[in-house]
């Protein structure tokens, strides 16, 4: 009998000086990574401190999760950066974390990229490049997330490393097993049913059926969750019941 | 027959984005211990990037320069940090530039507070000890510059650090073992040569003469040398000559 | 027969990119003056733009509230600022705003200094003198906002500013008329009868009782009001309440 | 008898903090018009408020050198924006130079967009409006810079703006009237003569050999300067040299 398992990640420690986003604390305790910001497109030395014990204490996956150098932004605008410049970066950024990861007694697990700098990593072979070399050069035991069947996935593979494909409960997909873009009407699933059925069938099928009905292959080892608001932390606890009663372990990716 | 040995640093990698600073390839091949400043008072990650290896290629010595997080003030100006703060920010920084050291293969030597963090963790016991726990937290090897008979070199021995005393060459001290203050008339040494004789004492003898003629006992483990103009790079290649012709040996702390 | 009048002001517009601080829509019903952050504590280019056309929608009087420059910090910090950089960094700071009234065809009417900045030119008379410089030099018109009976006060007198004194209602004044420190135990007024009856005396007499039962010397044009959050929002509207029970007309400074 | 003028500009108070970059005290005694960095992509309050100054020393037109928030990119990064950012940010920008303006009793003559900025301002005509747009509305007296044939101008004659057309002395152009980018070859014209050359056929004949020899229609209103280096210094003095010799009248724009 095949047996299932599945890592749920979310993007964490986005909070900033006084400003706070995110339920973190409640999400810390429903997903199996978590991805914590660095200082770039969110989170500061303080959000990092607290998320990474928090993670720790809830036995959940630490990963950094770089961005682009933008807070005004959030890191989800393309700005026009050199490879050489992303290698740098995201060698800071892992390095920050894993400071807070020495005083806090945990190993690092993972590394995924934030926002513009995921999507560019996603269809830029240089960025997606420099992205996983940098993962390589500060510590090749960690596991590269990228997007199912991007050029950061196929990077992570040529520099050697473990990686993590991810796949998403509440998009779409294009028959190409690209993301719908969000300014397109269908982008979003929003019905939680649909969004659980869509998890199970990569899990199961390894398959996402794309808008136009085709049938895409894609690779599922862990699922992007949101934790911003309690909606999105309702949908996370539904989907780890559905997963439960399958019996789909849920477990951090790695290990 | 007594051996003496001293050790020179400098401040290094303040240059960011398009801004350059400091002479920093010429200061590479004369000093013995790098402080790289490490983004937050200056500094970014392509200077990290950059003078890490150069200082690696000269067999320089690497240290964390932690500062204040002030670009626009290089963390010269006192900001009102709890302590909390100082070892999260000091984490972070060092984390960062460790980062860069994986990257080239190379270990951390040490560590130096910087400008304004600098003053107050020579007197202000709490922020002392902020940062000595920080570096022990994040690398107990690592080595912890500060003030000779400075609250920070006593809160490093506390947490079982090893610690460099640093003492100037162009700056005069008070009977207390403090320095002058820049804003009296005496506070710089501008005869090279008298400071020189400045550094000899120090090593020589342990003591320094204060403004008012009176011995001050002082430890003299490394001597802080400055890179960013033709004329301090050339006092610091008269030093060098200097202690060269006394037999005393240059090398970095910890070598 | 005597007229009373008060003006009700509230920080505002302190929300950054993707965070978001403060309940400004309901805030801004029931204020008469904002004091509307500029992109240095706080605040940005996006807020300042939305803050100036609501205010304006609601009628409220429009003031640039500087501060220092950490995010980070939310300008709480008290940072070793040169008087000659405060009195640039106000005038950049209101000029940025004054960009936004020029776009929205509305005048603005106040000025306030933020969190540390505040404090300090409450007591430090070169930052005050700077303060009242830059306002009267930007704009003479600008009335200039400052704890009562604070040297910033007395620096926009000079200047030949017209000043508006502020008051707190929710907070416990010393015997010389300074505010009780918020690290002491009784530095908040919590009950909001108290608090209310703090402002009609206030108002009334221009008397506060101080935490030692003595009258203090005060003067009251305009109250310090929170809209952080629901509880504020409600001590404003009873505030409000009491204040049109009595009489008294609540209107901004200088209408 | 035909009668010609030209304006030289050039891009002003870009040191930030402790890092300085140009020969500003130089270039602002031979250029007519200063773009001046309004602290996003270089330049801060204090930068801004001493180089209105000795621009208006030296009767200098003062602009606002708005760019994209960027400082460690210098604003040369493209960075993906919304128009509405952008109305939103230059207003800002053009707002806090106003208050340095207002300080120096002086009066604002121009506007130029910088770097990735300016060149989206060229082709993209929703970046284009939004700028002149910010323009008007902060101020319609201003004088709109703009890459002679760009959409910028457009937007700006649009707008019913004053605009002036800028040429480039070492620069080639291509045949649709855009300058070759700078990856390639000939992108730069090293010789000073034929530099000076470029420049005075386009204000006799308005128009530029485009690199494939072919003559294309140009506006020459201002030409952009350099005063970063002692090099860029000496060129210009020698293009004011031979304007002075050909008789054509040199001042800034709107003089």
């Amino acid at each position: 009998m095949a047996s299932f398992k599945i890592d749920l990640n979310s993007d964490i420690g986005e909070s900033f000086g006084p400003y706070t986003i995110g339920l973190d604390e409640e999400v810390l305790k429903i997903i199996t990574s978590a991805n914590i910001a660095c200082g770039y497109h969110a989170g500061d030395h303080n959000t990092m401190y607290e998320t990474v014990r928090t993670a720790k204490g809830n036995g959940v996956g630490i990963g950094a999760h770089p961005g682009l150098p933008d807070l005004q932004g959030f890191g989800r605008r393309h700005i026009k950066v050199d490879p050489e410049d992303v290698y740098r970066f995201v060698t800071y950024q892992i390095g920050a974390l894993k400071g807070f990861c020495h005083v806090h007694h945990v190993a690092m697990n993972h590394v995924k990229a934030h926002g513009a700098l995921y999507n560019m990593a996603a269809t830029d072979a240089d960025v997606a490049d420099a992205i996983a070399k940098a993962v390589k050069d500060v510590d090749h035991n960690l596991i590269l997330f990228g997007l199912s069947g991007s050029e950061l996935i196929r990077a992570g593979k040529n520099h050697g490393l473990t990686t993590a494909s991810e796949v998403f409960a509440d998009r779409t997909y294009q028959p190409n097993g690209t993301l719908t873009p969000r300014s397109e009407k269908q982008a979003m699933i929003t019905d939680p049913n649909q969004a659980v059925q869509q998890v199970l069938q990569m899990i199961y099928d390894n398959q996402v059926i794309a808008v136009d009905g085709t049938a895409v292959d894609i690779e599922a080892d862990t699922v992007c969750v949101h934790g911003d608001n309690p909606h999105a932390l309702k949908f996370v606890e539904q989907l780890r019941g559905r997963l439960y009663e399958e019996g789909i372990d849920i477990r951090r990716v790695g290990a």
